[in-house]
């Protein structure tokens, strides 16, 4: 049946381009993407299969019944855009002014609803569901997955894949990791309440620069002293801000930073370090502070089984050249919270044609990937949804071979 | 000769008020004070007093040649506002927007004119000659008396007295210091260049919030422990910014500060100091940076003989009542520059009446001050200049006896 | 054949345990072990096998050649012991006052020279060469295995494999890593040289306690601003000795501290960037320093197809109830330098019995182990190097299945 | 009388130096002075003048009573010697071992006794009481004067007058000053409780070597931003111990320092600020501490009357040929104690022979000074005796001209 499935994606390749073209040309920001949400259900409608709108705001979930009873596979697309000027010269460049879609999300929602055409297709041998969801809002946290969960979109799934098209990795390869492969992408935000006055009489003061500056450095603690060396911890200060006329002594100072774990004791720890530190340094200079501390997504932390599952589904896939262990990626994702529910694996699928030798990176201007990639994501994730179905859902049992295709 | 002295200024007491309020209702920001050049002026050629005009800009250079030969001591009253907006509710409130004369310096002139116009009357008496120095620009470095020095306004002179009104000490009061008696008060600008970059990949970055928080920690040990712990010194930062997003790391991170100091080996010590200090961090982290270091005016430093005999002088004087010490300013004044040229010696005159409780203080919007002080002030510049003139120029001679006058 | 191994080294496992009770009993220290090395060469010798002493140093080599032509395979074991007194109540305690084998490297001696007998035993059967490696010096760097492969201890060998009894980990419990599983671990020493005087003076000296305790603050950037947050990286100053009179500032500081990494590039990388950071931090001093940089022991990097091939063979011995991935060991282990010139693979033998709670750690005075680990041992050592051959050196072909044997 | 005086002072010169030098050859430690104590009361008692002995433990207080009533005026000398090997090559040298009068007391009591044996001589010209204080124990805090005062040696007394021979500074200069001269000295301990460790696992571990760096910068701030840079302080950390293997963490470190100041306020505020300080640095690492602050002897303030007396005074005495103003010392001097309850002052008689270019320090094993100095020594602070009752206690008249004499 994968034979039958590469077959018929080969053959739907160029309506894979043309809505990925069209979608990027109409990009939409996220938690805004009204068009771009009835487009996406349009295409099911068109397609006589079940959808379901509006899931946890502007989601989609489509399904797919196969005729035998089973398990239940989910995939899931991203599709909203970035508040980025397109800056490429090319036909299909973004037609709204500052909003581009410069992550792939256009590709990664071509791929998903050809490739749920074609399952459709072959629903007849399918034994279980494969639940499409096209997942609003993955560009700006809280994220859309959080929400769609809870209105239900994994109700009954057993495991879900998923996969992010990447233009600085070739075109053939496949990325996979166990455990955490993207962080937990936290923000927060320290202001030091001092005491202002004269630079020239400091101890009529408490002096928030010195204190602000004290506080930079001892927070360089938490990763060297604090959390244990075997896991990947940054903590960071984007921004230190006390702007004020030479001859004064400073106020306040504001500090903005980010936190990035993949492990969410790590990640308790040093938020509570974070306070305990900023406490103690004000405390030895008698001033007061304001913490907050914003999570954004947590890391997403891939399944074993399903992570090698999905290697040897992968090395059935004609088109796939090579299968690496990625390095965790310090960006996050909200992929995240679909594995806090349900089995699964996030992959990295290679978009980067021959060609092209220093690749924009994504959330550039000028960014854009290799479309060849999507046909090489829709063949590994729908070999994945296939698979899973006829093993009945065990991943360890022996894919089947490519042989048997 | 006193007693006619203070008679004559008693008489002209209301002059001084009008002049005063005309002036104060007429700011010009310094380097910008035509008008009130012109006013000054015009005020001595009504007179038929000798006056040069244009000295050094916008500085005024009028003269008393007494009837007999002998020293020649000088008088210095400056002229020019701030951009400081007048919030007071007073018929003589300033006229010009965004101007004032949250200083004193309005008083100043008008002391020194109406204490000109006297000591002009008292011309046969008086056995050598005074110089009445109106200086412009006294509140923006580089200053007014620096150009009037270069322009020849102290030939000739072998002293110079001068004050500045008080509005935190009560009216009555005089305070003099022999040495330093107000700090010179230097600029500072340092940019740390590192290499900015994700918040997520330290690694591929140099933190330039890092290197400069460091740096400011670094500074403190200037007056902790180079400079000699009895020799006051202050170096502050004012102005810490490196504005980015959360989850970057900053590129460059500007600091701006102050260095008070009333030495001026420490001076150069800071200076030096600074530069070292900066250096050796931005190495230690890799980093390059660009220091810039601008002097403001040097301290004032009051000549040993010149202010004892200043103080004998006020003794006499019949309002003033107490006379003390003042601990050194950490404000700047550019009279310091007339004391590296001729002796002399800078006083404060108390001009806070006794009702205020609660005196707003200098440039602030809501400044005032008791323009009885102007009296004071008057009559302590005018005994001095007598008297010195009488001793030819022997401030260690006993002074006039008030039984004398 | 292996299940014949198994056999064998049961009948002779209680000749393994009085062998490594005799080696407990008589401990020697590092780069000392000549009775030892005497004792294991007089055991080959008995058994009439070919053997070479003082292979770089106390080292011995005994060979076992295979009837048939084929691949080299070398198994290690360690015999020196610590400059620990033994405080265990046991008869088998060291008679030598202040040394004791508190790290196992007895148990290590007496399983290989067992399992070497065994394997001579089975000779006939193997297509190839065994070589068995007995290192000295093990504990103090440099270490014997640097000294042993200069000599030529693995001229010829294809693949190498040794095992650390762990003490800690339940005996059954087989413990792998592919890549690094043991820190290399490094020494270095900073003395800061300001300039002493008087506690009241500062300004007259060059506080080297100051320079130090910022040394010791921004070393802390190594591991949280320059290291890639994915590399594990320790820097920490175990000693910071400036002792003089309450009233003194200090003439000099000394630090002495350590480095552990994985990776050779930030192993390197650590060792400039101290030297930078103490340069830096003393040039805003003016202060000088002495940096030393002592490599000990580089990581131990497991090679993947060795590791994988072990984790099959572990599987099939019978007394092996669990495999699973270490994390990596902080601590150094000079089988490193074995894999910098062949494959193969280090890992961990669990022996702790099940009746003990809270196992002494290792280098503790109680230290003890569960003998019964010797045998599981010498087990998977015997299997690994029995298959290597059989597979004629191919790790990846299926190792001989349990039912095979 | 003050001619008289003078005389009499140049013809025992001789005993003078002779009682000196007995001394010099038989110095005793602080609270062990016994027999420089019998000697120096053997002394009055042959002179048949009142004398009490053990006056707060070794102390010696005699008097002499003027002839008719008037006001009592004190004379103080300390006589106790340092813990230090005497290193100089004259016939006077030390004859203890390990023990020396380093630091002049012995010229002091010299000084004091002859002075008292010719001021006894004019007792019947007196008009009032000289009380002469013989003081044991001045260089070991608590010190003899607090205790001496405690037992009444100023009961009665209006003033009092003391000196430091100073080796440094030329014979003939004298040297005062109002207000502070010499330094509070206090002395503090800080121990740095963390948590101990391997050096490769700090994330076990609170680091205290990190924490006690941060503290020894943070400390650097109360001189640079706390405390008013017109008061001079010193904060100074002399030792810092934390020694311990190269691998390990920490567990605890001792910081041990001193704080100079020459203001009561200013003394009570850093000691609060090294705990405040102290408790928000442990507190940002969760580490504990312990604290003691120790005071020494407070500042010598010396009243501004009295000091202006003694100018006067000293401008009289033949043998001065310069009187300057003081810098303050950091050092420390229990004559603090006396000017906390009586008026009076304390200055610096230079010792130092024209011939001497550079003169061996104060505790200095090879430190001597010019004997001439006690005769100008005596001089002084005998017609400062002689005048202060003359004047029937008003130091503000004019003082006995020389003429006068």
């Amino acid at each position: 049946m994968l034979k039958q499935l590469y077959e018929l994606l080969n053959t739907h390749y160029d309506e894979m381009v043309s809505i990925r073209r069209y979608l990027h040309q109409h990009p939409e920001l996220s938690f805004q993407e009204y068009k771009t949400a009835k487009y996406i259900a349009e295409y099911y409608k068109k397609l006589g299969m079940p959808v379901k709108e509006k899931v946890g705001g502007n989601g989609i979930v489509a399904k797919i019944i196969g005729a035998k009873q089973g398990k239940t596979v989910a995939l899931r697309a991203d599709f909203d855009a970035l508040p980025i000027q397109d800056e490429k010269d090319v036909p299909y460049k973004s037609t709204v002014p500052g909003v581009m879609h410069a992550c792939g999300h256009d590709g990664h929602t071509a791929t998903l609803l050809v490739l749920a055409k074609v399952l459709h297709q072959l629903k007849e041998e399918l034994a279980g569901t494969i639940v499409l969801i096209h997942q609003h809002a993955e560009e700006y946290a809280p994220g859309g997955a959080i929400s769609m969960i809870k209105d239900g979109c994994l109700e009954g799934v057993d495991a879900i894949f998923g996969t992010h098209l990447w233009a600085t990795e070739p075109t053939g390869k496949i990325q996979y990791r166990i455990g955490p492969i993207m962080a937990a992408a936290d923000r927060f935000e320290i202001t030091i309440q001092g005491s202002g006055g004269h630079g020239a009489q400091p101890h009529k003061t408490k002096d928030a620069i010195v204190v602000a500056s004290q506080l930079v450095l001892n927070l360089q603690q938490i990763v060297s002293r604090r959390v244990n060396p075997l896991h990947p911890a940054v903590v960071s200060i984007g921004s230190f801000v006390a702007e004020n006329a030479f001859n004064v002594i400073a106020d306040t100072a504001k500090l903005i930073g980010t936190v990035r774990t993949f492990d969410e004791t790590v990640r308790d720890e040093i938020e509570a370090e974070i306070e305990r530190i900023t406490k103690g340094t004000c405390l030895a200079a008698n001033c007061s502070y304001k913490y907050t501390y914003t999570r954004g997504y947590p890391p997403v932390v891939n399944h074993e089984a399903e992570t090698k599952f999905l290697i040897e589904i992968a090395k059935q896939v004609p088109d796939v050249t090579s299968i690496e262990e990625a390095e965790p990626h310090m960006g996050g994702e909200d992929f995240a919270y679909y594995l806090q529910h349900v089995k699964g694996t996030f992959f990295f699928t290679g978009a980067k044609a021959e060609h092209v030798k220093n690749p924009f990176p994504h959330h550039h201007p000028k960014f854009d990937f290799d479309e060849k990639a999507m046909l090489i994501a829709a063949k590994t994730l729908g070999s994945a949804a296939i698979t899973y179905l006829a093993n009945h859902g065990d991943v360890c049992q022996t894919p089947l071979r490519r042989s048997d295709v």
